[in-house]
This record gives C-alpha cells, structure tokens and sequence, in this order.
C-alpha cells in the first residue's frame, strides 16, 4: 500500500502518516496504553468494571489506525468529568423497550461505557426475536462507531452503530452549521474472510484531516470545507472562522445533499428518536466550549442494532456468499497504480494486527497530555 | 426554486427541466395513466389486484418526479416478460422468518408487486415487536424505494427500503463495474411538518442525469464517471464504452469509499442476506442485456425495514422533536442565492402536489412507446 492510501485509508489518520512526517514520540505496547487509561478512568470514578469497559473501546480507535478518536482524547474525557459534564458513576438503564426495540437513558455516563451497554441489549434482543435495535439519550461521546458494532459480528450478527456528534457540519445551501460529522459503522461477518466493516462520517472529510492539514500548514482539497459565507475553501483553519465543514459529495452537483441526507438519518435515529439532543443543540467534546441554549433533550444519542444473521439465513449459507463477494471484489481489476480494490474494514485491520505487534505510535503531544495526567493523578506512565 | 435546482433536486430528472429544454408531447393526467398502466400489467398476465398494485407503484415515480423510474420504464417491464424474465402470477411467500425478520421468495414477480408484499410483512411484524425487517430474493426491480418506505409512515412508522440493481458503478481503485446504483430510502414521519423522505442513490450521480446529458450532448461534471481504464471522464456516453458511475464522494479524496462502502451495504442487506444475485451478478433491467454468467442467487434483491416510533418513545413527542429539527433546519441561514435549506423529500412532495394537479408531463419517445404498447395491447391509451 502507498503512502498515500495510508494517509486516506478509510478516512482516517492512520500512524505511518504521522511516523514519517510529523516525528512521533516512540511506540507505546497497547497493554501499556490499556492499563494506563484504565487506571486514570478509576481515578476519575469509574468502577474497576467500567474502567475496563471504557479503556477498551477508546483504545480499539488507536489500534485501528483512528488516532483522532482514541488515547489522544484521554484527556478530554477527563475535561468532560472536571467541568461536570460527564458521570462517571452513572445508572445506566432501559427506560422504555418491546420485544426488538429499547431506549437506553445513559445517565450522563461516558458514552465509552454507555454505548456497550446498549449495544449488548441490543444484541439480547436479536437473540430472542431475530434483531434488536437500541436508540440512547443521555450519553457522551463513545470512540469508534466500529469497536461497538463489531461485538455484534462475534455473535454471528450484523452490528449498526452510529452517534450524532457537535455541529461541525453545513447542510447543502446552509451556511450554519447544524450536524455533527455523524458516523455510521456497518460490520458484517464472512466466513474464512475477516468480516466487512464500513465504518464512516457521514462528511467528505473526518475533522481529523484537517486537524493534521493545520499542523503541516497545508490546503485542503476543494470539497471538504466551506468559510462563514459558505464559499468552497481550502484553508484548514476556517473552522475556527464559521467555516464547516461539507458532507460526503462536497457540493450540490456532487451529491452533498445525499450526505446530508445520511447525516440527518443519524441524528434522528441517535437522538430525536431516543430523546437526546439533535441537530445544533448537542453539547460539544471540548470542555471549554459552552453548552447550547434551550436544549431540547438530554445528552447526545447514539443509535445501535444487531442482527442475526440466521434470521434471515442459515448463517453457513451467508458466509459463504460473503466469501465470494469479498474475494470477487478484491479480485477486481484495479485502475493503474492501484494494487487492490479493498474491501472496508481492511485498512484498519492491516493497522491493527501491525500495532498489536509493534507497539502504538504516538504524537509528541499526546504523549506530553499523558504525562502531565500521570503527574496530576499518581498513575505510572511508561 | 431556480431552474438548476429543479434539475438537480434530490439527483432526480423533474419534469420542469425536460418541459423546457427537451420539449414534451403533453401532459397526461394521473388517473389516465394509472388506468392505462393498470390495464396493460394485466394484458401482460398479472391478476387484477397485482395490476393495480405494480401500477401505483410504478406511477409514483413520475408523480414524484423520478421520471427514469415511472412510466418511461412500463415497456422495461413487458420485454422483461416477453424475455420470460418475469412472472406475472408469482406465488410470493415468506421461506424463513422469526418474530422480527422474514425472508421473502418473490417468484421471479415483478418487483412493483414483490416489494409491497415484503414492505407489508415488515409493517405488520413491526406491529407486533416493535421493528420488522425483510430481506427478498428472486424479485425485480421495484420502482422508486421511496414509494415503499412511505408505506410505513402511513402506520407511525420509520420506513427503509433498499435495493440492489445491475452493476453500473466502479469501487474505488476498481475499472470493473461491480455495483447497481443501489438506492437507499429512510422515511419518516413527522408531526405538522411532512415525513423526512431521504431517498438516494449510493452513487454521486444517478444514471437517468446521464441519459438528459446525452440527449443534449452536453459533457458531465467531473466525478460522476470514469472511462473504461478508470480515468475521469466527462464523457456520458461513456458507460457504453466500458466506462463506469462512481459511487457517492466521486474519487479517493473526497470519500468515495464512503459511497462504494453504502453501496456495498445496500448489496449485501438485499441479496447476500437473502439469497439473491449481488455484485456484477445481479440480472439487468434491459430484456436484450444477456444474463451474468455462474448467477451465485436468485433474481434481483431487496431489503426493507419498519420502525414502530412507539417502540422508542410515545409517538407524539417524537412527532413535537421532528418538527422542530425540520423547522430549524429550514429556517438555517443559506448561502447567497439559495432561498432555503431543504429538508429530505421536500422537492419530491412539491412535485407531487403540482402534477397531481396539473398533469404529469411525457417525453415524446415515451408517449410514442405507450402507443405502441397500446395498439399492440388493444389498450386505450389517451
């Protein structure tokens, strides 16, 4: 794979990117990173359990190659804790359900905790009457969409996840912002293949890109961001500005208002269906920036389902075919220059058996983060 | 709404743009071409009740506005009898089921008959757990997706229809075709405000845009195709030429893995789940188009979902958020020269609204299909 895949590769920000250009501290073993984060959620409240939890699926970003999204964010889960905006003791539960369906209220808890909880009602649902589907009001944010909806796929099911996220996002013709950059994960199990795993935001670009564009002080491609006006730019800063950024097809003659459209159907079924905030009225990931006015719900939402695939299928049968359609797809004749049509979930998978084994890269920064969390809460950093 | 927008509203082909700029025969009223639509399905062999369920179906693509979709299609359909690709009498049953999902074997029926069935057995397993899901195999093409996730907004539901179609569309890093358009419908409903209706094709331009550029000889915008060796072409007759659509973001650097992955999603939810046809395999729509070779399933597939609102909250606060997500997003300030921020289906509904009233408008290659169909029918036509 070149370079250039890595950088691109599934929309993310994967760590060779960063091992050569950006010069990365050293490499941390993930049992290392694992226990570390594990130890400052139980200095921040959590149970030995939810520590557990929670240090898990942050860490699953970092292994599959979404640095954004992982131990890089430690220290904002504990700016969320410090300014009282997230709970970590809290009672998570069911508040409303049918034989297939459940509202889960996540008592303001990390969403790190929340979303598996709601995720394995979901999956206890498909167990009794073929699918379950999980809407959660009340949580926070929850890593990767893709660690949630891959624990359906360990149990022969098909896992949805997806979660409404800050306004970041301009629909086609607005200049406001209005969405978040609201992923959706699709995992699905193969047989002797690895499973199919389409994780994405709903936008051209993830925030991360830009983040690393503003770091090399580089343009971004036509497409991915608009200014304050809602005029195509290509400075990386303009966020900050009343910028935003496009969803997925860029402009209108592009098909923009199709990743709107998705954006929107993740809101809704994350939030307007669960009773969580939606559209300009969730509360951001950065601490420091003030909550909303005259919000409609509680918390941000997530959506969840799983289903199995023996409901539909003897799952033999499924996998099978799922076989074929993996190897015909990756067997395709590729334009030139390109190795492979990859199949999604392949890059981060690549990334994740190459991390387990040599160690997680970090940026200097980050790790800067993590010492200073180590000083303030006695906890041993490596 | 100025005229580009009409043309492009929703990726569909209105009737405005063809009225003006191409020259129509004439208007023909909704009940005349129901009637005729009806009365020809029966000459081709379907039951009376089939008939008029395959013609609404299929004539609310053009009161919609999806004119590749409506009656354009009706001769489509009797070649694809004639070429005994489709049954018209098909024993269309359930073959696999639990309280929540269903496998539905269509027979070979056409599609417009096929998927209200299907959509009816989600509906009603909805009513009694809360969701219901249903996968179809040996089908055909079904019209528009958005004429049957509306179905369930009529009972307080979340309606979702997919389906996967004949491979027009090129993966990214891929020059083989290997994917259908494969639409995606997520409707819902409201309270005041009319259902959110985002009904997409997974591709950044649908295949009916490249037949107008045809016709007026006009090049495509960059990122809707690529020519047969995977380069960007603007060419749109370029698909007869081994060319290919791109899926939803155009290239690599604006997300089209992200389209090919949705895509990718919608095949494998239609047939891989059910046992159809999927990838380059899926049988075409055009009669004089050979059948793929090894078919690993049966006919075309389909999947559809319904959603019981009350199986997550009480239906009315749900209905209270919805309509103040659709008021604030269309009330969001816009860019200069575009008058409003449109919700998902609006274009679609206002174009209903106008042709129900003022006649649904014909190309003269259409209206000289219908009267053939109609001398060799003994059908009056209007």
């Amino acid at each position: 794979m070149n370079q250039l895949k890595w950088i691109f590769a599934n929309g993310k920000l994967p760590s060779l990117y960063y091992y050569k250009k950006l010069g990365m501290e050293k490499s941390f073993s993930y049992a290392d990173l694992l226990l570390f984060t594990k130890n400052i959620f139980k200095k921040i409240g959590c149970s030995e359990k939810d520590s557990d939890i929670a240090a898990r699926a942050l860490l699953s970003a970092d292994l599959r190659g979404i640095d954004s999204h992982g131990i890089a964010r430690l220290v904002g889960y504990v700016r969320l804790w410090e300014a009282k905006r997230a709970n970590t003791n809290p009672d998570i539960k069911i508040i409303h359900e049918t034989p297939s369906t459940a509202v889960v209220d996540g008592d303001g808890g990390l969403g790190l905790v929340v979303a598996p909880f709601a995720m394995q009602v979901a999956i206890d649902k498909a167990k009794n009457v073929g699918t379950g589907w999980v809407s959660v009001q009340n949580s926070n944010h929850f890593g990767i969409a893709g660690y949630h909806a891959l624990k359906a796929v360990e149990e022969d099911m098909i896992g949805i996840a997806m979660t409404n996220a800050s306004a970041l996002v301009a629909p086609t013709f607005s200049v406001e912002r209005l969405l978040g950059t609201n992923p959706i994960c699709v995992a699905i199990p193969a047989g002797e293949e690895p499973p199919f795993v389409a994780d994405l935001a709903t936008t051209t670009a993830a925030n991360g890109k830009l983040e690393i564009l503003q770091r090399k002080n580089q343009v971004a491609p036509a497409g991915w961001i608009q200014d304050k006006d809602g005029n195509s730019s290509t400075n990386p800063h303009e966020l900050k500005s009343g910028g935003a950024l496009l969803p997925l097809g860029g402009d209108r003659e592009h098909g923009s208002h199709k990743g709107y459209a998705l954006g929107a159907v993740v809101d809704i079924f994350s939030a307007v269906l669960s009773g969580a905030n939606y559209g300009p009225w969730v509360p951001p990931f950065p601490a420091y920036v003030a909550m909303p006015e005259n919000m409609p719900g509680k918390g941000i939402g997530h959506f969840f389902g799983a289903m199995r695939i023996d409901a539909f299928r003897p799952a033999e049968d499924f996998k099978k075919n799922m076989d074929q359609w993996i190897r015909r797809f990756r067997s395709a004749k590729t334009v030139e220059g390109e190795e492979q049509v990859l199949i999604p979930g392949d890059p981060e998978r690549e990334m994740e058996a190459e991390r387990i084994e040599r160690g997680i890269p970090l940026l200097h920064g980050v790790v800067e983060d993590l010492k200073l969390l180590s000083a303030r809460f006695k906890v041993e950093f490596f």
